[in-house]
């Protein structure tokens, strides 16, 4: 694996979307290759597996179902797009990956830890960031720039305030056990504040990988 | 669990479809309340998922994909359904099962065994039928079915002579294992000499569970 793997994490309103952008502009000036892409979906047949997880309409779907739709996803973006753009030597930016499935579907949704480990592993090979931005803030902040977006909520974004709170917990746990790997990042101040303490460390970690 | 849960395995081409008709007919004349579900699929989320997994046109799947999104399907199959209508005492009859996946995944595609175990243990929480007839019939006899088929193969279908070889190889291994659960059927007789050999078995199954 030449390229460096990074992904960004953190609940809905945190801005992921935003500093992606951001992100994806510093990568064009250092003309760094990079591969962006999102979960779940990113290939043809995760977009199909996403379009049925964030429909609202099936809200009979069960948890363990939930899961494992995410970790299919998931396998057929490693195998098809990661893998293959690592070994080319590019980074590959990632809008969510395993952690969320931790933290969504074992903290939030009571899963058991273990078997939701277990799933992952099989689908990702057991492939792992290099590094991992969480974007942190406090529940009310997120909960209120998402009520101030017009869309639709997805079925996920419906859940009930104690969910987020037990999301957050789990997030922050999450880099409490690999902080070698985490980075939790304010997510409170303004964009470009946002930006500069995940640019900081980028830069860094550019400067090893790419000299 | 007070119903009885019957699962039919083996090859396309081997007359599943026919005999559960004809099944369908014994219970309804013995008055036994039954349930026929089908795999992938069964539920609404399931027959989307099932929409992937036979596209032809997905050819980029990957095995890790497809195995994942069988055991989604039967996650949502089995908390959704089949757990509920056993609860209430209806017989279920599942069209393919795990077995299936067993089979396909790991002995045909050389998937990993334990992996597809484990992540069909997680999805089912370890369900098993009471009993599997397993439709046995040597791979030229299947073949020359579905050759005289004239729709269009899917992707299962669409594999070489060599899997569906071993295909069979790993049911009858499978049945030789759990002799208890299986029965194996010679499917090379008449509908009405294959259906025999099921019903001979399935009435006094019936006369003990449902006296």
């Amino acid at each position: 694996m030449k390229g460096l793997f990074v992904s960004l994490e953190g609940p809905e309103g945190a801005g992921k979307s935003t500093q992606i952008a951001l992100i994806r502009n510093l990568l064009q000036e250092k003309q760094i290759p990079f591969m962006i892409v999102r979960e779940p979906g990113g290939t043809r047949i995760g977009d199909l597996i996403r379009n049925i997880l964030l429909n609202p309409e099936l809200t009979e779907m069960t948890q363990r179902t939930e899961m494992l739709l995410y970790a299919a996803s998931r396998a057929q973006l490693v195998e098809q797009k990661i893998i293959p753009a690592l070994r080319q030597g590019q980074m590959v930016l990632c809008d969510r990956y395993v952690d969320s499935s931790i933290v969504y579907q074992s903290i939030g949704a009571k899963w058991d830890l273990d078997e939701v480990i277990a799933i992952n592993d099989i689908a990702t090979g057991c492939l792992k960031p290099d590094r991992t931005y969480l974007l942190d803030l406090p529940v009310e902040i997120s909960q209120q720039r998402l009520l101030s977006r017009q869309a639709e909520k997805d079925r996920i974004e419906m859940k009930d305030i104690d969910f987020h709170l037990r999301v957050r917990e789990g997030y922050l746990a999450l880099a409490q056990e690999e902080p070698e790997r985490f980075r939790v990042i304010k997510a409170t101040g303004s964009i470009e504040e946002v930006f500069e303490q995940i640019a900081d460390d980028l830069r860094k970690l550019i400067e090893v990988h790419y000299k």
